[in-house]
């Protein structure tokens, strides 16, 4: 008998029986060794027998006689005339060129530096809202007899992508038919179909820069070219945009992440122009248009696209809690029926009753009440956010885009990177998450800057955590002082 | 102003009045015509006009001022030197690759003909329990509160992959550990993975014929080059696979779908040592191998498989019910990372709630429960269907695959394809949905047969269902007789 010298010493004994047995060694019927006997002429413990007769009798390749010892079973009969045996490890070949780009891609700035810190600024946290928990449960619960048993329709459920155009029309100036609108897995899977239904390898697609890492994840793993595009106070800068179309361009227009910044009007018209001309696909991800804390909202993209060339994506994600992986893309009619296709074939369509208990939760008054309570207390995290920084806002941090959402961007103004990696270091040691901007650009912004989210904290543990920060960027800046040299570059730049 | 004949006369109106503002033929602040006006000047109706402005006001290009008429918002000011016609249609690019091999895979014969005959006998209805669907109700509003609202985690929800691994130990044979457990959206999405991470275009991939098409659909889509082999009454034809090992093989040894053959053990093993030898994966779909109502189960692949290449896929589409979408793949450790990095890439994860509900279902005594009396409503509902066709086994019907699962095949051996027709079409009139099972195979067999479903029909409809069956069968075997020299082929034959 042969030990491989993987895992426990039974486990490795069991394979070796299992071995015997498929090659012909050990006969179907025949009886095993006694463990008293084997575990004496292996020099193991007779545990260990015991242990490998279990794993054999769980597979069904042995049965264990009361009385008589441990046997063969009677179905493993090896093959007369084929080579039985079996390999215990092999080679793999390489896997394919999606997997291989996939492997390239690292672990990524959303792995969760600072989960376990009391006072985390994590952007993407949720927030908690038990009496929602109480009232989505509920609806779960009914939701689970409207839906029924039997397979998804693949595009979705119907009540609730006719509840969602009714929600569009009314809050986002979308007008679309339910026919267009298509259920998927959360963002993450209105990107991958995107990338699947337009993207060849080696095609290109504009990302904005900085970006949604996951987005370029998929994308990339797709085996997509990516053209980062700079974006500035007016969003995306559309004459920078390559000469020729791209394939797919993606924006976060209503709030550009993880900037901020809102786009202009004029760079929505430019960018549909663009689309247009050079026979582009836009998706526009418009993941956190609900919180909106300053001005009026610009029309959307897709209620401005008059060549329909633009993939509208809404998430519940944000409105409702992540871990609901529902969203839902508003497709062109040039390829509506190609997405659809995309996702009948990836997944036959998402969860019914989930989509049940959604298109319930939307249809009542509750999920506008909802929203706007959310609205209200995201409006006072934020203003406690900015208060406790209010020390330091245009001396050593420029905020930006703090008009919507559930981040605000902090440019650390005094501060260079060596300074910023201290400054975290030195949070973190005071139980303060804090998460830099530039893992989002593709070239590093000259300024450092923070992302901080502020939907996960409470008021409370909010003001601790501005406080900490405030405290942390003093001790930096008097110890670490920027250069003057530095300090006139920033400003000529305008930072 | 341009109507471009594209839907309701009113939403006609609103886009050429939204390509004027877009193009600052109508002013940021200018006032609209008065719909009285407007009306007269077109010769529509004001109510049309009336439409028109509602729109423009909900896509926030105007806004209604009380006593002073629509007014165009003042945020739409028009880019200055950018060009701003945006095309009203565009001829778009030929999709990828991808959705231009998804287009050709027609509708698929899931499509479901026959769904609204009150006796259908069709496949992949689940078996309804209202006390089953009760207690997952209450599983589902217990899981929103362990599961917690923020990002799952891709691979999947802990305790679940934990219990998970204790079924399948306990009445698979199958060891795992957690970590090589997945979470997946059903089966579909573990075929789809596997092609992501195992394939190129033009890689070969053996399926069995017949097989589950849409399995072959999503591998298609992904370019794979089919080579489809056979199936005898021991499962696949091992020894037709081709000299060349392919990339991947699809397999469903325990109930081989939808012949219903259950792969000999034999044959197991000589698939893994070519497996082995040729470097290829084995995809094992064990998608109902919980109902079985004759002999002993044998060893999955999986448990059997001493060089570690068999993806193993279970589901509970079958064991619970198919809206759930959930299913999960043990993966070889060679592949494993790449295979958990397609999941998150494509959707960060499967919901959460599902997961912790199914948890909880699992770890209670209720889903080994429901398993018992499924199995004991399903043997009763299978036994109501055969003795229903008694008269006929043996003489005009051969039945296949009655040893486990959900269905079972009935090869009609006094019908060529002509009389199969008319034996649906007489059916159909009468109320019963009869399937064929020739769309199955890549060659249609020389006899043509029925996939008979029973899980979705209670007893009673059963008992119905199969007496129109033999009402049917008799009529048209009696009307279009086959020759008796097909007869004494298909003898020659042994069907």
């Amino acid at each position: 008998l042969d030990l491989d010298g993987r895992g426990a010493l039974f486990e490795q004994l069991a394979r070796a029986l299992k071995r015997a047995i498929l090659d012909g060694r050990l006969l179907a019927n025949g009886r095993l060794p006694s463990t008293r006997f084997l575990a004496m002429r292996l020099g193991v413990s007779r545990n260990t027998v015991l242990g490998a007769y279990e794993l054999l009798c769980a597979e069904q390749l042995a049965v264990a006689v009361p009385g008589s010892g441990t046997r063969v079973t009677a179905t493993t009969r090896p093959p007369a005339k084929i080579p039985t045996k079996v390999l215990v490890s092999s080679k793999a070949r390489a896997p394919s060129r999606y997997a291989a780009r996939a492997r390239r891609l690292g672990p990524g700035t959303l792995a969760r530096a600072g989960r376990d810190l009391r006072y985390n600024l994590q952007y993407g946290e949720p927030l908690m809202s038990a009496p929602l928990f109480q009232a989505w449960r509920r609806k779960l619960a009914a939701a689970a007899l409207s839906a029924g048993p039997g397979y998804p329709r693949p595009g979705g459920y119907l009540p609730l992508r006719a509840v969602i155009c009714d929600y569009l029309a009314r809050r986002r100036g979308v007008t679309c038919a339910e026919e267009d609108v298509l259920i998927v897995g959360g963002t993450q899977q209105a990107f991958t179909l995107a990338a699947r239904v337009l993207l060849d390898e080696g095609d290109a697609v504009v990302l904005e820069d900085p970006h949604y890492e996951m987005a370029l994840g998929t994308l990339r793993a797709h085996g997509a070219r990516i053209v980062s595009t700079r974006v500035d106070a007016q969003g995306l800068v559309v004459h920078e945009l390559p000469p020729r179309g791209p394939r797919l361009i993606c924006v976060t227009p209503s709030h550009q992440f993880p900037s901020g910044e809102v786009m202009s009007f004029a760079r929505r018209v430019e960018l549909l122009d663009y689309a247009a001309r050079q026979d582009s696909w836009i998706l526009e991800d418009d993941y956190d248009s609900e919180f909106r804390y300053e001005g009026r909202p610009l029309p959307a993209l897709r209620s401005l696209d008059l060549a329909d060339r633009v993939i509208y994506v809404g998430s519940f994600s944000k409105t409702l809690f992540p871990s609901l992986r529902l969203a839902y893309m508003v497709c062109p009619a040039a390829i509506r029926e190609d997405l659809f296709r995309a996702k009948r074939l990836d997944d036959l369509g998402s969860p019914a009753i989930d989509q049940a208990a959604l298109a319930a939760f939307l249809r009542g008054r509750r999920f506008e009440k909802h929203l706007l309570k959310s609205i209200s207390e995201l409006r006072r995290r934020r203003q406690t956010l900015l208060e406790g920084l209010n020390g330091h806002i245009g001396t050593s941090i420029k905020i930006a885009g703090a008009a919507a959402g559930m981040h605000v961007v902090a440019w650390l103004r005094r501060l260079d990177y060596a300074g910023l990696s201290r400054l975290i270091a030195m949070a973190a040691e005071r139980d303060l998450g804090l998460h830099p901007i530039h893992p989002y650009y593709r070239t590093p912004p000259l300024c450092p800057g923070l992302l901080l989210g502020f939907a996960g904290l409470p008021i409370a543990q909010l003001e601790k955590a501005t406080a900490l920060l405030s405290q942390c960027l003093t001790e930096v800046e008097s110890t670490w002082p920027l250069s003057p040299q530095i300090l006139a570059l920033r400003a000529n730049l305008g930072m």
